[in-house]
């Protein structure tokens, strides 16, 4: 008899409970219910799958690594330095083709400086002077080039002077634009990107899979070479939306007076010289599509400039080059190198479709249909005028009287 | 009596309300529901909670630092620059201990260059020709390496020449493969990697953290030193799966017939030389289980090969070192490196038990319960022969004919 | 007729069906539901939305370019050097503004190396030797400096003496701590981080929107100045917790006996020195609040200490600078450099309301409910002592005995 009644327990264990309903033939809140189903069938097929694709494992985690080369030849012609070559050896720092870069289009140097004693740069303001004792020896000029000696040098009495430094003499002149790169929008750069995802063991490169040597002789254009991994550096930033020229060599003057010790000098601030132009390789790839259907997509935005921000634009840096001569003295040639700087950035994620994510994506979109649920019970019971007959269908066993059947919060 | 009512009613919200089931004695679809019961019993337990971990809460905002070091010296033997002595701040660049680094493994030195005429390389094409009004004065050589002179530059009269260019002379020769770096897979690099989960506030780095000086001594073996963070070049490139040796030097020569001017020229394209080597570290922590139990796990892959892809391997780079002679004039020695890359990427998520994800977790899978539901009603009601007297029962107080209690859609 | 059915059976797809429920008058189970429920909303509305931002759609796909610009001069004054100047353009390693820099706190100059025959440093332990045959010729020395030409220099007979070696003579002495850059923690480094959030196109930099040029003259502060992007390298560290000068200079000396060839050596093993700081920035955006509201939060920490970690700290690289005599002959100045790396790293996310979250946070939510019904029904129906009544209430239309009605795992 208890093997008979745990045999019985068993098989009822087998057998199926559905939910008992009660119809309320109520055609608003049926026409809402629907609607509300509607929305969301439509939402889980339309958005989840089709727009997101929500049936597919997602990998993000992509490895990547840029090669850059760039090709191309550049003259300077100055009156101190004459006619210059440069290769790319010279105006790519560092010139071992990482993803992040930077092309001089301008340059001022400083040629054989040696450690001595001069005259501080009457541009910095912690220079000036009237007599020796504003010049303490051995100490540093605030934002200036060395150490000062102590004595104040004028050109006559009355002028006022700079403190006489210990530093790199003679120290960097004012700035007047000039040497730019000539041809150097034409340089090209040759962008290399290996990517692999992890999750799926997928790699890819943004280079054609061909034999046709003369492919790598083509020129990335949105619409005729897409798939060309060889960029006019011209062209980059044409579609940033700037002229190569004109980030070279543009210069904002703001005449600012600046009153120090009475007398009023003219300064001239440079600002804008050069920027930093972002190369964004997309890579989307929806791997149930195939292998060869996963292809990089390329941005070009200028990251030096924002909304309105006018004061942070811009891009130079110093560089020497050492050199001893023949009694084993060191001197040096400063250069003020302004240019481009070229950050390849890579990004991307794959998706192949997987079991569990499809069961989640369907799983908790029917969840929400709780939510239509809940909103039309409360309008069915608590809204309609009759809800207090509906209430006593639906909740079974209830000896209270209609008003305390309230049911409030049942979800 | 008002009162008493509101009281009744704060009472009644305490009432337990549980939705009523009817009992299909129906074993087809009752072995089915139970079936999917178990199945997403078993996918929550086995995969959501133990394979995926999803009771964790996961930070995988991995802040990480790395610092290389490499240890070893190399010797050349050229006929033009005799015997010479590579330490690593020669052969690694840049020397400042960076995650991504090239390791020179081959070069080519062009010595004592300096600006002036000479003739262009006959590898430019742009740069042949067959008289002077071919090499218009004053332009860039496409591809080339300076302005032309208006020259064109003969052995003899009848012979195709090239042009006399303005550049740093003498230009670049034909690569001859030489100058191979002996030793440098033996040098080995110590890699410093430390990491910092933010959200959990947990610090590590891949060095063990020990007092005993002499565990810097190891060589990295996934078996016996799974911990150790010095490497050699040579067992990294194997790891990967190709020998130092080859990918530093093996050259494949392709023989390409160039037509330029009626004149068969035989080229040669030297396609491999040096590569690109990811060094993975992955940080799969559980912070579950304890500080100890955190560690790296280090992947080998070459990055600049893939399935099919032969045009983009390689890599080389030019330098220029520059020199001033006793009368101030400027000269140079280029060099044209080849090596092999080594990029350094760290990854990595932390994981610690947490009630919000486990709730999320358990949630969204129970959810998924619903499909089970509405799947086996579909069949019970409207698949089954009986389902009539089911949707009879199932729908209480619907007064219309059997063929139109349809319920379809009910969901 | 037909067409009539099927209006109907259409029609009644308009019928609004709710689940009957059965009420259970039991306050314990009543109270255990509600405190469920109340619990679940919330942690919907406290966790979810308030905490965690729910209702809005995250963008953590952050595009960053970090420029850095030092400013200041330091002084060495060494016996061998004397007074030296250093710039920026020295002290910044590499010089053109990337986001990883390192900063020159402490060096060791071995000037004019010329290639040649020296003896090998006596810190090498592969170099130590008694006789000549110890130094095999044309073999390199193990973690040495060159090419063993098979002699062996000693001072006098008896005593231990290094092998004669083909390499950059003199060979590098041993360090004693000098030459600190003084100064070099005033020195200021200028931060510009431009980001972008593609999805919400979105940019912003850290430098505040203002034509008041005097707001660059500024010093970081957490409370003062939380938005000024230049930082002075000692307030840097400070807020790190560590010393700059302590940083720069510490040396923890271990004395280690090396016992080899019976004779004791007393070796000093410099530990710290130098060191790796890290400066996040955070972007925290909730674009719902506007774009003004927007900021980044700066953190700085040391980066090569953890928890109990001293092998591993310090950071140190040798650079060489390359010469040519007059003759034509090269030779170089070997710097080994210590200092300060400074890595900045960027991390943010936006967020911005979307139904599309919200409605799955809502429903994921929601879903938990289910967990409380399965819990509150197990109780009523197996664990109070009327649960065999609830059960036969619930479960409508089971023909069998009371024992028999188990209903388990009805979920």
């Amino acid at each position: 008899m208890a093997a008979n009644g745990c045999k019985g327990r068993l098989l009822s264990l087998l057998d199926y409970r559905t939910e008992k309903y009660i119809v309320a033939k109520n055609k608003t809140v049926g026409v809402l219910y629907r609607l509300i189903q509607l929305s969301i069938i439509g939402y889980i097929i339309g958005w989840v799958f089709l727009s997101k694709k929500g049936y597919q494992e997602k990998d993000e985690a992509i490895q990547s690594t840029v090669i850059t080369k760039l090709k191309g030849v550049s003259v300077t012609n100055t009156t101190e330095s004459g006619l210059l070559m440069w290769g790319p050896e010279d105006y790519v720092i560092p010139p071992q083709g990482e993803a992040v870069l930077f092309v001089v289009t301008n340059f001022l140097e400083t040629p054989n400086q040696k450690l001595g004693y001069c005259a501080e740069s009457p541009k910095v303001l912690d220079g000036l002077c009237q007599q020796d004792g504003d010049c303490e020896e051995g100490k540093l000029v605030v934002s200036g080039h060395g150490l000062m000696s102590g004595r104040c040098l004028h050109r006559d009495e009355n002028a006022p002077g700079t403190c006489e430094i210990f530093g790199w003499c003679p120290v960097e002149r004012k700035f007047k634009p000039q040497s730019l790169l000539t041809n150097a929008e034409n340089v090209t750069i040759y962008i290399k990107n290996f990517i692999h995802f992890p999750k799926f063991k997928f790699s890819k490169s943004n280079i054609l899979e061909t034999t046709d040597v003369s492919y790598l002789k083509c020129r990335y254009d949105e619409k005729l070479h897409p798939y060309c991994p060889i960029f006019r550096l011209g062209d980059i930033t044409a579609r940033a939306g700037y002229n190569f020229n004109d980030m070279a060599t543009f210069v904002r003057v703001i005449g600012i007076i600046v009153v120090y010790l009475g007398l009023p000098l003219n300064r001239r601030i440079v600002l804008h010289q050069g920027g930093s132009i972002g190369i964004q390789i997309q890579w989307d790839c929806d791997l149930d599509k195939g292998y060869s259907e996963c292809h990089p997509q390329y941005t070009f935005t200028r990251q030096d400039i924002t909304a309105s921000n006018t004061i942070a634009t811009g891009f130079n840096f110093r560089h020497a080059r050492y050199f001893k001569n023949s009694a084993g003295e060191s001197y040096r040639s400063l250069y003020k190198f302004y240019g481009v700087r070229f950050n390849i950035m890579v990004n991307g994620k794959a998706g192949m479709f997987n079991i569990v994510p499809t069961a989640i994506s369907v799983g908790s979109g029917l969840a929400l249909m709780g939510v239509g649920v809940f909103l039309c019970d409360m309008i069915l019971l608590y809204i309609l005028k009759n809800g207090t007959a509906y209430r006593q269908r639906k909740f079974e066993g209830s000896q209270q009287t209609p008003e305390n059947q309230s049911g409030i919060l049942v979800l």
